[in-house]
């Protein structure tokens, strides 16, 4: 997989974009500005976590409508645990917003990501919106890109070309990190936009789809943001027709809205802080994919094994242990171990003379663990990051 | 509270104990022996991890009949995913030992700790039960406690004296610890001997509820091993009356068992390799002390959190997020923070200048963390370990 470290320079027909500096982060731009006219269909998916920030509030019921004619996003403050002024916040700041555009303010979703715990100078993001509104560009698809970030290393973006119904369609995503990344910021924001025609139900559809294999599949800290935010916005404009759900364009579309996220994920992880390893963790012969997934997060979320990753030790014995506490059936008997392509425990024993060879395929950047129940044919996947010296350091140090 | 760094001297009428090197750790004991003349009326707690080790199946089995007459443990190796092999040296081992003390293999329990995924050597392993059993001495209890070690800094033993009926009896506990102190052989071990004189009902019944406010109640790093393993074994020698469940008399006993364990429970975390702050997390108006516990542990096992213990940093924000992740109902906008005595946030808001005092106090090796949820009367609580960098570069640099 290529993974772009600048941001792509893309248009997408039907939205301008805008990423301005107002001074909520230290340095760089921290204002960005999503516009799409006339309104998108859109669709979005948000943190489980049940202390959602106040954006995270106001945009899923701001989502309901299922069409959007902005997104605003702030970085630097996250507007979490800020209680009812930062509901005000968000609610004056996405006002103004749907002033400047001329367009109703339900239809301007608000996201942020940054501290936790402290109110944001509203003053001076209104000062923002201002500046971002009057800086709206088709191509300012970057400059919103790096608006977004916060501790991350490049921006993180992503585009799929597609055909649907004879016309060419650009499925374009970008996102920031959580967790490793952004340890007092933990937060993933992730913006899809197309200028594909599609029905609201198959964008609903193709996002939850797309997340539920990739941004939902990572493991950077195990911690869930009371921000995380992903949005799909359609803007139609490619002049499709317009795709329904469950068909096989809505299959298509669903695919690329896949790889891309897929790509943003990969980039979340290699970009955490103090992450120098990047580990698949594949269950195969669950119950249930349910299963499979549990046991593959719990070996991802797992300090233990994540000790283990960054250490480059091939310790199965702890992976075994992780998959044990998953909370779901395994039969320790059963169970086989590969680390890089090298089988290490078969039927839940150590192969004799599998470690060397397995060490060294654990040292790579990129590794591969793969757990066989032997107990069905369900089968997930999570994508994990070690937990290194760094990671402490950076996350220990930082001081409200 | 006092923590004793030496292993208490004691001697429990009805125990005889031993500890001997038998070569399974690098250096020193590692191989203990308790051994209950007649037997004691016996009860264990063991790992819920759902891949035990093979001294915890055989354990688990041999518990059924409520008496012990002895145990035999081993430090070093965990016998933890060995399949089948593993049962066969847990069961050879153990009915050595029944043969050297002319007691019937089913009343002997094998526990194990230490480095898991490799075969025990069985051969060195019954020579150490043999020099074991020569060596059993009623004064042998510090000995044990220091064979149970594995990276332990020092044996880890508490006790007790009360009067039942009229006669003294005493509850000495030793232990070792988990994750921390103990990553390539992530194991809680505690053993419980008492001279008391219980029915079996009541020895369960104590146990249970001693090892959830205490030993269920300690993050060390949120994994659970593959050989935790809980034992109380009543020799009856004190000569009281015996403890029928639910009288007075099991209340005192009880606490006993409990303030044996909280202590072992501590000494088990401030020993954990890497901490450097122990971090008490009270969660208060809770739906019910259930809801409570999972909040605490929510915060507990957070590495985001634990960092910021780390780190000395008051960072609530954190610990609402954490709470967020529970997965029980909260209502951000009720929650009350206090650090060390210090308001840092009412009713979900940040409370303006607290921010400086409490660091202070999050600073101090102590620190106890009190969350108000304003939902309801439940309660529980949860001592965590931060995470240090010591924690990732022991467990990320040894190699298996």
């Amino acid at each position: 997989m290529k993974l772009a470290r600048r941001a792509h320079r893309v248009r997408i027909a039907g939205f301008r974009f805008a990423g301005v500096r107002c001074g909520l982060k230290t340095r760089g731009p921290d204002v960005a500005l999503v516009v799409a006219e006339p309104p998108a269909v859109a669709a979005g998916v948000f943190t489980t976590c049940r202390a959602p920030a106040a954006p995270v509030q106001l945009a899923r019921r701001r989502l309901l409508g299922g069409r959007l004619s902005a997104v605003l996003v702030h970085a630097g403050n996250a507007n979490a645990c800020t209680g009812r002024e930062g509901l005000r916040t968000a609610s004056v700041a996405t006002a103004l917003v749907g002033r400047l555009l001329g367009v109703p303010d339900d239809e301007v979703a608000p996201c942020a990501t940054g501290r936790i715990g402290v109110q944001v100078p509203r003053a001076r993001l209104l000062r923002g919106v201002r500046v971002a509104a009057a800086a709206l560009r088709p191509d300012g698809f970057p400059a919103a890109a790096q608006a977004i970030t916060t501790t991350d290393a490049f921006p993180k973006t992503a585009v799929r070309r597609l055909r649907l119904g004879g016309r060419r369609v650009t499925v374009a995503a970008f996102g920031k990190g959580a967790g490793m990344i952004a340890p007092r910021m933990a937060t993933l924001l992730v913006f899809v936009v197309t200028d594909a025609s599609v029905s609201r139900g198959a964008a609903r559809r193709s996002l939850t789809a797309a997340v539920e294999g990739t941004l939902n599949a990572i493991s950077v800290d195990g911690d869930t943001s009371t921000n995380d935010t992903v949005l799909l916005l359609a803007s139609g404009a490619a002049g499709n027709p317009r795709v329904a759900a469950g068909s096989g364009a809505h299959l298509r579309l669903t695919r690329a809205v896949t790889e891309v996220l897929e790509e943003i994920a990969r980039l979340v992880v290699l970009d955490g802080e103090g992450t120098t390893r990047l580990v698949e963790i594949l269950v195969r012969g669950a119950r249930s994919a349910t299963d499979a997934r549990r046991v593959a997060r719990a070996i991802g979320d797992s300090m233990l094994c994540k000790t283990a990753f960054h250490g480059g030790d091939p310790n199965w014995g702890r992976f075994v242990m992780a998959a044990g506490n998953a909370g779901v059936p395994i039969d320790q008997e059963r169970v086989d171990v590969t680390i890089g392509g090298v089988a290490v425990a078969r039927r839940g024993r150590p192969l004799p003379g599998a470690l060397g060879k397995a060490r060294a395929r654990m040292r790579r950047r990129e590794v591969r663990i793969v757990l066989d129940l032997h107990l069905g044919r369900g089968e997930g996947r999570i994508v994990a990051a070690d937990l290194s010296l760094a990671y402490v350091r950076f996350n220990a140090e930082y001081t409200t």
